[in-house]
Order: C-alpha cells, then sequence, then structure tokens
C-alpha cells in the first residue's frame, strides 16, 4: 500500500555534546571559550538600531566579509561567510564534492563528516591516523572525489604544519581540499595564506571558539574567487540570508578588536599550558594540544569512570565510547578557576583508586 | 584532462530582491514589515546575558519551540524552529519529498521553488494558475511526489480557504503536503488547526513579516510529530545550531506580545485597503490582497514603465518580467506616509503619460 511515509527521509543525524542547565556546574565539554565576546562586539550589539530589524539583513553580509578581508589580506571576493562553520561546510560539500569519486578524509576527526555525506549522498573514505594520532600525508597521494581535514584535528587536538598541508595539495590538484581551522587561533598553522597559491584550496573558519561568539552562529571560508563563487551560488539556492543583522554587526566589531582576541587566546594557552603539566606530572599522558581542548588518558584508570566521576561532581568533559579513542578523554580549556576544580577532583579521583 | 573543476557544482540560484543604502527611499519591494519589531523584543536583546554568547545555543531552540506550540495550541512535539523559514522549506523538500514522482506546485509561485528542486534533484511539475490567478484544486489529483503551495499565495496576494486546503489533503494522503504560511496573518486562512487531523501536512510560518523580524532569521513549521521528527533529523543532519541565542531570547519574546502584533498587523490591513481603494479609484486593477502587499495592474499603461518611473523617484517596488505576470507590478505595504508618497508618484505618472 501507498503511504506518504515512503517518501520521507531516513537518515541518522549527528548528535552535539551534552547540555545543562545548572549554574553550579563547569562546562568544559563543547570547546567553548571560557571568557565572553569582545566588549566591542556587545557595544556593537547595544548599539544596534532594532527598528531596522525589521529588514531582511544585507544578503552578501558585504560589511562583514570586507572586514574579514581586511584581516586576513584577501580580497572580498575570496571570503564567504555562513550560518556557523558546520553551515558552510554544509554549503562546501554540496558545492565541491560533486565527482564520482569517494572523498577522503582520517578515520578519527570530526563526526560530522560522515553525516553529510550521508546526507548529500557522497561517497567516502577514510584513512586511519597512525599510532601517535598523526594524518600520514602519503595516504592521500589516492586518487579521490575531494579532501577534508580539520587542521589542528579533533578531538586529538594535533596540527600539520606547512609542508604536510603543501604536499597534501600537491597530490591532490584535481580536487576540491577543504581544511577546516576551527581550531587554528589556539597555535596551529593557517593555511589561509596559500590560498593565493592553490585555486582547490578553501580554509574554513568560525568565530564560536577564538571570538567568544558560539551563540551567534558565524562561520567563514577563505578560497579562490572560483571557488567563492561555486560556494555562493549554493548558498544562495539554499538560503539567501543565513547570516542576521546582528550577527554580521558582532562579527565585525569583533575582527576589529585585535587586542581582545589577542588576550584572550593567550590566556586559554596559558591554561592549558599549566593544565597539560599538571596531568603529566599526576601520570596522564597528554596530546600536544595546538587546540583550546586537550586529548588525555591515564594508563592506570579508565577514562570512562573518570568520565562519570567527575560528571557526578558536576564537572562535564566528553569521553567518546569509539575504537581506539575509548582510551581518552578531551577537556575543553576553561577559566583557571575552572580547570582548578577539574584538577582537584581529577586528584580525588585518582586517590579514590588507589 | 581532469580537473578540481570537473567536482564542482553547476547551479543558478535564486536571485533576491534590491536592496538599497540609500536612506531617503520608499522601501516597498521586499514585503519587509513598516513597523519596528515587538518592544518586548527590543527589551528581551537589551537584557541579554551577552557573557552567554560564548555559549552554543540550545541546540533544540527549546523554549522557542515552547513559545509557538503554547501560541498554536500544539505540543512541542508538533514544532520545528530554524534560521527564517527559506531554511524551514529546504529542509522540508529534503525531509520530505523523496520520492520518485514529481512533486507539484502553481506554475506562479515562489520563485524559490524550482531552485530548491533542481539543487536537491527532486523532479517537479506545475499547474497553471487560472486566469483569475486561482489555483485549481483539481489539478492536485495527480498523483505527485508531495504538493507545496504558499496560502495566501506570492506574488499574486491571493488566499484559498478551508475547504480547498481540506480537498488539497483529501487528494493527497499519500504525499506530504507543504502549506507555506508566510503572508497568512494578514487576512489568510491558517491550517495550523487542520495538522492535527493530517498526518502529512506541514504548515509553514516566518517572523520576518507579521512580526517584523526578518533581520533575525526566524521561521518554524508546524505539524505531526511524525513529520518533525524527520524534519529534526535531518535539520541535525545538516547543522546543529540553526537558531542563534539572540534569535531565540527575541522570538519567544515577540510570540508573547500579541497585543503588539495584532496592532500592526491591523495597521497594515487597514493601510492596504485605503491604498487598494486609491488605486482602483484611478483606474487599476488590484487583486483582493491577503497578505502584506497588493498585485496591481492597469489597462492603459506599462507596469514595467511606472515601476522604473518610480525607482527614478526612489520608490522601490517590484516587477517581474515573467510570462503571465509582466503586467503587474508587487507593491508592500509600508506606512501611511509611504503609501502617500507612493500614490503621489503613481498619480504623476498617469499625468505624465496623458
Amino acid at each position: 500500500m501507498n503511504s506518504y511515509k515512503d517518501k520521507l527521509r531516513k537518515i541518522t543525524p549527528y548528535v552535539p555534546g551534552e547540555q545543562s542547565k545548572d549554574t553550579d556546574i563547569v562546562k568544559i565539554n563543547a570547546n567553548e571559550n571560557p571568557y565572553p565576546p569582545s566588549p566591542r562586539a556587545v557595544e556593537a550589539l547595544k548599539n544596534f538600531n532594532t527598528d531596522a530589524l525589521r529588514f531582511y539583513p544585507n544578503a552578501n553580509a558585504t560589511l562583514l566579509k570586507e572586514a574579514l578581508a581586511k584581516y586576513y589580506g584577501v580580497g572580498v571576493e575570496n571570503v564567504f561567510v555562513g550560518n556557523g562553520s558546520d553551515d558552510v561546510l554544509a554549503l562546501a560539500f554540496q558545492s565541491f564534492f560533486c565527482g564520482r569519486e569517494a572523498i577522503a578524509y582520517p578515520d578519527i576527526t570530526y563526526s560530522f563528516y560522515p553525516v553529510w555525506c550521508e546526507l548529500f549522498h557522497i561517497p567516502y573514505k577514510t584513512y586511519p591516523l597512525d599510532e601517535h594520532f598523526r594524518v600520514n600525508v602519503e595516504d592521500y597521494r589516492e586518487k579521490n572525489g575531494g579532501v577534508v581535514l580539520p587542521n589542528p584535528n579533533a578531538p586529538t587536538s594535533l596540527g600539520e604544519g606547512e609542508d604536510f598541508i603543501r604536499r597534501l595539495l600537491d597530490y591532490n590538484a584535481d580536487s576540491v581540499v577543504i581544511i577546516d581551522e576551527a581550531y587554528v587561533d589556539f597555535g596551529g598553522y593557517s593555511s589561509v595564506a596559500l590560498t593565493k597559491e592553490y585555486e582547490n584550496l578553501l580554509v574554513c573558519g568560525t568565530f564560536s571558539k577564538s571570538r567568544s561568539l558560539a551563540g551567534m552562529r558565524i562561520g567563514f571560508a577563505i578560497g579562490s574567487a572560483e571557488l567563492i563563487g561555486v560556494l555562493e551560488a549554493v548558498k544562495n539556492s539554499y538560503n539567501s540570508y543565513t547570516v542576521d543583522s546582528l550577527s554580521i554587526a558582532m562579527g565585525i566589531a569583533s575582527v576589529e578588536d585585535e587586542a581582545y582576541f589577542r588576550t584572550t587566546v593567550d590566556k586559554v594557552i596559558k591554561t592549558r599550558t599549566r593544565v597539560t603539566n599538571e596531568l603529566r606530572k599526576r601520570g596522564f599522558e597528554v596530546l600536544d594540544s595546538q587546540t583550546n581542548f586537550i586529548m588525555a588518558t591515564h594508563d592506570g584508570y579508565s577514562m570512562k569512570e573518570l568520565f562519570e566521576y567527575l560528571k557526578a561532581k558536576k564537572v562535564f568533559i566528553r569521553y567518546f565510547s569509539l575504537p581506539r579513542i575509548e582510551k581518552y578523554i578531551r577537556i575543553t580549556i576553561g577559566t583557571d578557576d575552572e580547570m582548578d576544580r577539574f584538577l582537584a577532583e581529577v586528584k580525588s579521583f585518582l586517590e579514590d583508586k588507589q
């Protein structure tokens, strides 16, 4: 028998990290920034003429693109903006992964990639990270329909440098290579300058981590005018107005406040170094993070147990019960106070278990 | 020869209405509301704890869904929200139009429908409106892969009532029927109550017209828990956080301010009646609008010329050089002052041409 149910899409969605309404918690599970957005962004919000919200936003978010173009030293025709970097990446998958061959990415990486492949019917293959969780660039010499890679990678926190990226690009001149730089501001190598040499390179970024604006949904991409043009055409075939007027205003002000940006990023890096050292002193193995989170494990203890223990103490970190990383925990870098509470609870856990 | 360019998507995007930065203009071309958003929505913005913008929004926008559920008298499991109604519609096309048969909609309607069909590879067929620009419901008895219809329709401004919608639903029990109610608050018949009877009915709405929040990008849909569940799964396969924190806060406050909503909607309707009468007095044919815009024509004059004339006078209306409607202009209802200026310029045009 026919039914409208035959025409419904069957799909398994991405599951985001847990959220809690409790206020007494330490929320270091979603890679959010512990510091508030730039005071200049807040001022832009307070000064916004709210009567103008009756109008549609500028469909091209031109002023925000101009601010980003100036900041990154590229042309405005090299900049794309969207409703968070997930929106930008989803549009990029639809724009650039249109060949018949499988696209390529690592086995351990951002868990949204296979979800987009399923949604858009894009074939894909994964290459395993090596035993130190590094990407083997030689894997990507194989013919493919495109490449996507976070750099630094998540949830490993490890980044690759210019040599690696150049080799990746040289091996893949016939595909679009997307480098997802969500975490790059915390110490990674940025490929933005390479977009001037490689027409097939798209670099994606976000205001959700280093700019403390996760609540406003602002993502961007930088690439050749050729790639940006296709991305714009696909975006304008999906939703003309993806970035709202307040996000545009706050985004511009944030980009223009370099001093605040530097100060808060440096604070996160300093705290990361301290927490890494403290954990290592207690026998943890901690990967060398270039992000605002760390991946850690301890030979003598179950990380799943530690995760549950901390949860009971209202310290929320992230645990992935996935092959190869089920022995690790992922901890977002919070304020020094938050990390002190985290470290104290870790100490209690280790002592309880002795 | 192989090239990355072979893997790029080829597509023709939707083209939104013109925008101008000039301040001395009368902008009655994009169906925006002439009145500012609810003062309560503005207050919600001013009172928002901006420190919290460092956090991701609630991925389900639960509080906004609850406000809409209460307003429309449905369950929270019957409500979906998105980044403007274009986002909601684009997700609905991907969620519900997955059969092999062509989906059905009128020849003259929202111009984004064929664009989404092309983007998502959905086959479609169109049925011509009759000579009075009405939809012939009997056309939709033919087997199809789904139905989408704005009610009231755009750019015709004409709406259909309960009998029509019930017949449409009875003819299409085996497909999902999407009723796009972007303009319904200005005097149309809303099918929201029918979602309790018809499991295959999805009703879409927006905060961009009657709620003066086009700048914030808030759209929603109401339907059976079955349909909303699929829509959520597809949305969570695309972008987990589509509605930002400030849009959620302002959206809730707007829905809760019924008095302001009623007052501004009634003002638009009153102005619409006046402008319709004035134009008819001057020999225009004006369709009986149930929206915040009117479709008008005049036997003795070229509407394209009138459009250009008004543009030169900084009065921006919309003209579609498309078959069957190239004899009409579409005028958004502005404030009384704006419409007086529009009417004065129309009078000048008619006199100049005599």
